[in-house]
């Protein structure tokens, strides 16, 4: 199911402004494969395009942290908002990034600790110990 | 504010049960300080117990994720489920184990990317692409 | 996949409770088509009653907001809130409602950008300037 | 409270890359006022530029919905996420760009009724109709 | 803080719809005290009214749960959409009704889980087994 | 869908530590049949154990609250999460333990009831009274 057509390549070809970002996606990830999140975005070519330069700076340019590490913190983000396709793709983008089984058992073992925490701070209301605020 | 009281050293010491897990909370964390969440579960010993125990084993025993690693993921889904108590102990518990401002700065960065593609994904209801799945 | 039956037109016409309802969404939207939503709140008349009555008030009566918009922010909220099938039939009622693609494309964009820019403010705990603040 | 520094003027008229978009947010918005939000995000440069510049693009430039409606769906998006501080101040901004009170109780009907139908919804687990479903 | 003026009574006793609202709010209840909640939503006569009377129906009536668990599921709603205000209101609500610290720790304990297991299925992404499903 | 292959009975039998848990599971539930969630978590046995654990404990166990009413507690958290899986698999089991169609009437009612008040009370930044506020 999807609420916008997803572009096939032909129609990706036909149109210059989103055919260059398809271009520029396949030469960095240096693959063919163009994922359906794309491929819904063409719809809107000005999305489009400031998502991937978005993501390009901040998911595969060189960081203080490891892509590895990006790729687990998206996927705990992905999870605690219930995004069923970015759970998948992140997943298997942190598999094909080295992900172990132990690592994903870690993370999935952290998700599942702080939400249950978040969830009894929550309902405890529990005030800001001073320690932790930021002068 | 809080809608369960906050019990003091007074109250702990007088009640072996708690006591015995702030007990361990001290010894394990090499400190004094107890923070405000556990004052609050002090109110509820079986949640406190099982809390604590969980949180030993998979915050702080040694794993697959480095204590760092596993910090900036708790900080990750806190924001997106937004437990305030809960980002201002982690942010300060990622700080105490190394966090530097670069970081920080990535973990926003990963964050902010990760929330907005998770909403346009959400918007057009793109489907899974079949090299996402397990079989 | 469903938590309740969906309720075919026969079984609707046998119960007058339902029938009523039914017959005033047809009524009101000018169309035999009933959607889902109702068929499977059918198996709870008060439920059924109270909702399409509030949905008629707010989405439908003429108010200060025009139907359009209307439909823009009950998208806005259903993504955020991650809710298939009402991104799917609220995305279909604004298209119908006149929505062009150029439009389609601003709303996706304030979606995603309120959904980072609400990620960073809550990962940063930024305080409310007093500026923002209605005596 | 917060979990960064809040940058001081003068903190900022020290830093050439912060100064410069604290200098465009004054020129763009035609005021002297620098909120919070900006303030926190100046320990990250990179992420205070690309927030500022996606921010530009998608609030202030023209496009295919009104600037008030923008900021309806931006609040709308706040309140499903629950970002006080987004809420607080995209009301404000709404204001200013002259949403009635009128407007605003259409905003918060809307708000409301999504909220409900959003849960029966998921708590139905209702399945998409074929008629909402794009080809 | 808030985003709209809290109503004085003095406003209330000035504007014949909303009094009309709070002297029923003040007879249902059998007490003088309205809370922020109302006062907030003055501003709103409309909503006010569907508010006000919809919570009639659906917290107070008779029904097939009695008082005590509807305040229990509110709490957990409430939890979940992390509703500060919500929380603290209906936790008060529920302790009025007869809640002991024992089933407040077992409220608790499921919302805890809950969260947990809600998070752990949504990472695993776990397909509904066919047993769940109602035809 | 899924993000980690579900385990068969066969693969489940020959490793020691996640057949403990499967034959716990149905000794305790005094079936034959493991759902799914199980299935996944198989693949972690350190989660596997750890969330069996506490599940038995929170949901089985006796407590202050009847088995009915904790399950309806949560579904509530279930759907304002949006957990499909557990939506299905929790109403379900109510129904199981004896939930009426009535019981889910009110249920829905008040799981409506809290999310559109959560909402408003959240677009209204409502403050907390002081009257709700534990010493």
């Amino acid at each position: 199911m999807t609420t916008a057509a997803l572009w096939t390549d032909a129609q990706v070809e036909a149109d210059p402004r989103v055919k260059a970002v398809f271009d520029d996606i396949r030469a960095v990830r240096k693959s063919d494969f163009v994922n359906n999140f794309w491929r819904a975005l063409a719809n809107q070519p000005a999305v489009l395009e400031r998502t991937w330069s978005s993501l390009k700076d901040v998911m595969i340019a060189p960081g203080a942290l490891d892509p590895l590490t990006r790729e687990l913190i998206y996927i705990a983000v992905s999870t605690a908002n219930g995004c069923s396709y970015c759970i998948h793709s992140h997943t298997a983008a942190a598999r094909a990034k080295g992900m172990t089984e132990a690592q994903h058992g870690d993370l999935l073992s952290v998700i599942a600790m702080a939400s249950q925490t978040n969830a009894l701070v929550t309902a405890l209301q529990v005030p800001v110990d001073p320690a932790f605020i930021v002068e």
